[in-house]
């Protein structure tokens, strides 16, 4: 890893905050994103941002543009979506993070979201990591697939070199050859990339195994690894969800995780 | 995989012929696309063609917009590279194909390129995917890194979703554990995907295996399992080759290889 | 996952508890495993022990007979290396787990361990799975370099088909493209399999990762997604071992992560 | 690479030959070992066997013992099965191949049969690598399924430590997250082992792929990459097999194949 890197530990020993509209990643405070894979209605994205906030969670999430393999599945409500997310702030106070997929998006999603999500599989899609670089926001940048701690501090760098460090990493589960979990979770990634980068790192449970009830206990072993936060999917139904209800605690499960975590978290000197 | 899908050899049985130019991919002809990984300068590149022509390409290779790990290596000649494509191509009368990474440039890559080439880690950026397939042009597209056949071909149907079913699909090895090859290549796509979809398939083993003295092998393997095409990285001088002369043929490799290819063809029924 | 298979949580739903000359696996108590990769000479081994027993390990380990890549390497001591492994748990009162590579090797193993310990290049042995299976000895079955859950299963299936029930799991890393860390820890494995299975699972972040500075963090991740114990490396100088120096844990180091673990294991409800 | 492994190509430069009975692998001539996946009665192998020498195979293949996923599927009818080949080659004069999975059967096998094959589950299984190195027979090394180049040679190097430089390297798949084939065949595993050993080289396309229809386009894909023989899953009635029905080929479509090798071949400066 070169040490000339901005997102290098080298380059700046002590850690970097992300200041999210007053909510900071990176200090001990546990920060839990939360919310369903994707906006699919008013009512249930009002609803899901009601119980997030009661529940205790930080960051309201929610997909507007979906990636999808398929040009057939569901692709997301585009800007329907991000005016009721932009709704549940107001209501609820919650910042939000949403993903965009492409540079003609990125001015509508800076204008509602107050975190710019890139997906894994739009890691080392260059020319929006520039751009999303240059819109004076955080950055959520979600590690690729099948990408190396180095190609995801290089794609990180692709953005701070545009002159912002307010970058979070995402950890949400690598491509392997096992079947029974969605993507393999590497926990390991964490700790690894806190050691070479001095920007701050979540973890996604529910994208990286795909069964929501291996949510529970990798998000404690998140924390417990040193994870900065968490992204969660919740849906008010998970059975009735447009898309990853598979993933997806409902709010009783999320309410149990949130309880649960909270002595793990002492434990290791962290407040959530 | 769904039977309904375009791409789909359930959709339509028959072979897709793409057509760029005059030059045929999915006939009994190996198409042969070779060139420098990047246009470096209009000398390197006009040799480059002249080489490539002489020593019987179909199609001219070479990058004006590069994909880089690190946003601090060469990026690219841009449109400067464009126009030095274009005028290859006026001069041998080969056909160009290069890469366009974001829907920004796609107005311009379309408009000195034959063929839009959609790299790697771009082949679930699915609003290139979709405004690629509005050009009218025909579109190469890697397989990505990490990428099953049937992401793949879903890939490829956001394209062919737009009304064009002109796509040429290119296996350029996958990532696995092995670390003596770049990648590994995927031989079996070939023929695998061969059964799942009438578009055309192409190898890339430059890429692949990162080896230049392992092309010439692997050449010969993919157009045993039946391949329609290759597309291989030719250098003048693979030292100094801004990027990937370590995978880069010299012309006199390039050369022994075309000799080496044609019995091999005439064995498998095909021609060169 | 066949439901009538011996090892299945469908067969049997209670946990299994192994029990290693009184120490219990598979109870509410996160049993550690500790000492060197190999027995090097007999002052380094009982050092080892002593220390291992004062920094509160409850079962040790050594290697006498080593799976090495390459067989110029240090093999291990073999019978030598045994006697004093059974020495030291004569001084200290601990159990000792070594590994067994062989099925002519098993007699001589049994008579010295406690526990046989069947490594990741043997998981599909099978020969050795069975008469290791018929020998009334509690197994130690490290899950395969590039095995799935299932594959793993029905490996300790080979063994419980042969009469005992005494079978200890263990997550050790898989082999992924990511080479930052020797393996990739699957930490998502301990809660799938506890879910499939009713045998115990223990975690190894010393092999998982390869490097002792990720050792802590991921000993406590492994606590905190459900393991039933840890085998951890430690040398009594690490810079000095004959193999896996580089991963290995010195006593300060050990000492610091069993204070850490300790109110860690408290809030998950367990004892250490 | 260490330059003075016994089976590197800087040890020795010129290509070992081995030499099974007089069949010579490591020439011009392409060597065709074939047959079914396991023995499952005398007439089913000796049906086998005068088919496969009719259609022109070198070496009958056939499993007596044979490493089973689950200990409850069919595992070989052992000595009986060992017998029953023995019988074949009698009758058709083809040497036979079949393999070997603990030392203690070391004995039994190498007295009945002419190569001592050692699956990929046991490829680093050193005891019986070395084992098998002592018997002075041919040895057939199949690469492990998650095994890296230099591992494999280090695995041969295990062999031919003891004595003996008759081995031969089998590439049979590569563990991958592709699911739609069994394993990834790594055709450039074939030249660049070629260039790191002089041991010679063959391909298993049938276990790689676990499909029959795939055997065809890449046993020609092998030819083409250099190897220097072909092991393929024959059966008489794949549809009735006990074992891997899915990948075998029927003897119609093997003597298909035989007959497509033959001008490739030939254009390959090879003899079959």
């Amino acid at each position: 890893m070169d040490g000339v890197n901005l997102v290098s530990r080298k380059y700046k020993e002590e850690n970097t905050i992300v200041n999210v509209n007053g909510v900071l990643i990176g200090t001990d405070k546990l920060v839990i994103m939360a919310g369903p894979c994707a906006v699919e209605s008013r009512e249930q994205l009002l609803d899901s941002a009601h119980i997030m906030k009661e529940l205790g969670a930080d960051i309201m999430r929610g997909g507007a543009f979906k990636p999808r393999t398929s040009p057939y599945s569901f692709q997301g409500l585009a800007e329907a979506g991000l005016k009721i997310l932009a709704e549940a702030r107001e209501l609820t106070g919650m910042p939000i993070v949403t993903e965009v997929m492409d540079t003609k998006d990125l001015d509508l999603v800076s204008y509602y979201s107050d975190i710019l999500q890139i997906g894994s599989r739009n890691m080392q899609n260059f020319a929006l990591l520039r751009e999303a670089g240059k819109r004076g926001k955080p950055v959520l940048l979600k590690r690729g697939l099948a990408a190396t701690l180095e190609e995801w501090l290089n794609a990180a760098e692709y953005i701070v070199s545009e002159g912002t460090d307010q970058v979070i990493l995402c950890e949400r589960g690598i491509r392997t050859f096992e079947t029974y979990t969605r993507n393999t979770l590497d926990l390991s990634a964490v700790p690894a990339i806190k050691a070479l980068t001095h920007l701050p790192v979540i973890v996604d449970p529910s994208h990286a195994t795909g069964r929501w009830e291996l949510v529970n206990p990798l998000a404690k072993g998140a924390l417990a690894v040193g994870a900065d936060g968490l992204l969660i999917e919740v849906h008010p139904n998970p059975d009735k969800a447009l898309c990853d209800g598979q993933q997806s605690l409902s709010p009783a499960n999320f309410h149990k995780l949130m309880q649960e975590l909270k002595p793990l978290a002492s434990a290791m000197g962290k407040i959530i």
